[in-house]
């Protein structure tokens, strides 16, 4: 007897050959891709022996994307990125982009890779980002992806499944950073532990926003958090990276399906949001922030918020200002083609005339590794997903999450800032 | 009885209030700036009751740039440059220059501080660079510079000088990096030790090629080296820095002033030159090196080698090509101004097309700190003045240096290349 299931119900059964199966089953399925990016070295050091004797089992399923620290930092990460070379190499790697061309979610989104109806797993907690592109996503364990890569296949239990309904839309100076870091204030850092998010009702959003939101799915330790393929992701595929609707099929929830949960959220009456130290869920509406909050760095980017959407809304903020002395501000635009058309429409002036720092493509300072590390007592204003203590390589600094708008006023005057009050001007 | 004196003997007795020194002389003198960039933290450190106590002698004295590891790489250098926003803002320094801004040697020159007839020594072995304004200025130890800052004043010993004598003009594919590889390899990295370089006869070189020269003096050990001021530095002044000859004194040695040595250049004859590892004496011309040199690595950038001029070169070559696959090529532009410029004239579009990585405008990965770091067993063309071991961050990698068209030329095949090679296609 069939049964309305919900789009992850739908969707493994599917992948795994098998009919109406419910939330708790077990299923082994063969991801399209295996996503790894500077970890791959670690990952493929797990199996040595293995790939030697065997090697890899589809040159097609791994992604790899050198972009944790680009430029290499060190003599142990120019290290670590020089046997990944090799291992492309040796084992004919076919998906492989090398260091400089950006934050890997990002990447595998503007390189038609996150088709609707993929199966994509990464060694990457944010590999949930593309989510946004009706695609199945998630993240795995290192030894887990070392196995994928020699046998092609991995078990999953199909998780129960959060319903979140969106109405309304979105007010000036309110961006989907806000959105998401509301839900996530809503449902709690644990509140979608292994469960998956379906975001209904997110027309008005732009690929760009579903990616912010998916991407955020695990900041509520959610498996994953899926977006219907609607015209918005058709022109998306078709425009950016020139695959027609015949190359991909899409797949969604059925109309009664049973939820775990069901949240409803009115876009309308969103506020700009403040995530505090040290979870993504200690939010505050800002406007109920009532002290002087003085940043001493203010961060852009990641694969949360460093699209060219993103860089245009700083861009317009901070034309012909500059941001407060004695602060500084760091720009990472997500990829090498972000970087480029925000070149050409001219706002990656706009930022350095500023005072921005740009960094190359890539993760830059939102991991701590390199290029934006802060110094004890420091505090940060950044549009990443996670502010954890030392996530930016110091636990005696603080980092705070915003939207990029939020950042940009914010830099202007070295303080938090309600993105409205300076649109208002 | 008054005899003919050297440009540094010319010079050095002016600075000193006394009249006709000669080389050997000790004179006590108040240099106009100091120099410091991200060692002001350590050189501060070693004067902290004094400067509790007294302050600093005067407040324009110092030039302070953080360049070296920007933006932070961890979180002791994000500590450091916190050190020197502290210290700058507690003393009133006037002329600081944060992260972002590019390397200390091209702010200053840029900032219109290098003026001709001016002293400025700095706790960096480059600041000879500005030997090609007309400046005497050199490199002092970090105890003698924070001593300075107290004092104002400080000693020296009027070198003696070697006389360079340059006739004709580089032929197409060589340039001033190949020039001044030639020198140092004829003169040794011994061979100007605590001896003054006077260039004579480079008429027909841009401001940027003198600097890439009088930058490398001190590879071979010299004190300094200097250059007349002709049309060419007043067009630059008032181009670039909006200063006029009234602004500035400048000073040239006598006809037949007495010198230690003399060399004599034709530039007509100069090749692309090469320095091999591990010292910039080490040098080959390119035509002669006869077995395939591979690189991993190429990187344009640094004080010597990161101008406007510089990226122009390299663009022209790259424009429309690829770098050779399985290679990287790391470019740092030597200021923001440089940086913005190659924006706008299409060059960084060009570079990166090509597969280039852009970093913020700094020293970059010449010093080994980040950005770039070599692996084990790396081989890296580089366009800067030292491939001395380690110095790029790995002990066990290589660094060979060349010119900015040597460097682009090779990037395109991932091996030494002779650009006249390529440029005559």
């Amino acid at each position: 007897m069939s049964f309305p299931q919900t789009f992850v119900e739908k969707f493994l059964s599917k992948k795994s050959g098998q009919k109406n199966l419910k939330a708790g089953s077990i299923v082994t399925v063969e991801p399209d891709h295996l996503l790894t990016h500077d970890n791959t070295a670690a990952i493929i050091g797990k199996i040595s022996p293995e790939l030697e004797e065997y090697g890899i089992v589809n040159k097609n399923l791994p992604l790899i994307v050198i972009d944790h620290i680009v430029p290499a930092s060190t003599s142990k990460s120019a290290q670590n990125h020089k046997k990944i070379r090799e291992f492309v190499e040796k084992h004919g790697v076919k998906n492989f982009y090398d260091a400089g061309n950006g934050v890997c979610h990002q990447v595998v989104l503007e390189k038609g890779y996150a088709l609707p109806g993929k199966l994509i797993v990464g060694s990457d907690s944010h590999t949930c980002s593309y989510g946004a592109m009706n695609v199945f996503s998630t993240g795995i364990d290192r030894t887990e992806a070392a196995c994928l890569l020699l046998t092609g296949k991995l078990w999953l239990k199909i998780p129960e499944t959060i319903k979140i309904n969106l109405t309304g839309s979105l007010k000036e100076g309110v961006y989907a950073k806000d959105l998401i870091l509301t839900i996530v204030g809503e449902l709690t850092s644990s509140g979608a532990s292994y469960k998956f998010l379906e975001f209904h009702g997110g027309e008005s959003l732009s690929i760009s926003e579903r990616f912010t939101l998916a991407n955020m799915a695990v900041e509520m330790d959610g498996k994953g958090g899926v977006f219907p393929c609607d015209q918005t992701t058709k022109k998306y595929l078709e425009e950016t990276c020139d695959i027609s609707s015949s190359e991909y099929e899409e797949l969604w929830a059925d109309e009664d399906a049973e939820y775990y949960e069901e949240y409803n959220f009115d876009l309308d009456k969103v506020v700009p949001m403040l995530a505090k130290p040290h979870k993504p869920d200690n939010v505050i509406p800002i406007e109920e922030y009532k002290e002087d909050l003085l940043f001493d760095q203010f961060f852009l980017g990641t694969c949360t918020n460093g699209r060219l959407d993103d860089l245009k809304i700083a861009a317009e903020i901070l034309e012909g200002k500059k941001i407060k002395k004695g602060c500084r501000m760091i720009v990472a635009p997500a990829s090498k083609s972000i970087l480029k058309k925000a070149m050409s429409e001219g706002y990656i002036e706009i930022l350095l005339e500023a005072g921005a720092i740009i960094t190359p493509p890539g993760c830059g300072p939102c991991l701590g590794g390199h290029m934006g590390v802060l110094a004890p007592e420091e505090k940060c204003l950044s549009t990443a997903n996670r502010n954890f203590k030392g996530r930016m390589g110091c636990k005696e600094s603080e980092i705070y999450l915003a939207s990029p708008a939020t950042v940009a006023c914010s830099a202007l005057y070295g303080k938090l800032v309600d993105p409205r009050k300076v649109l208002d001007n």
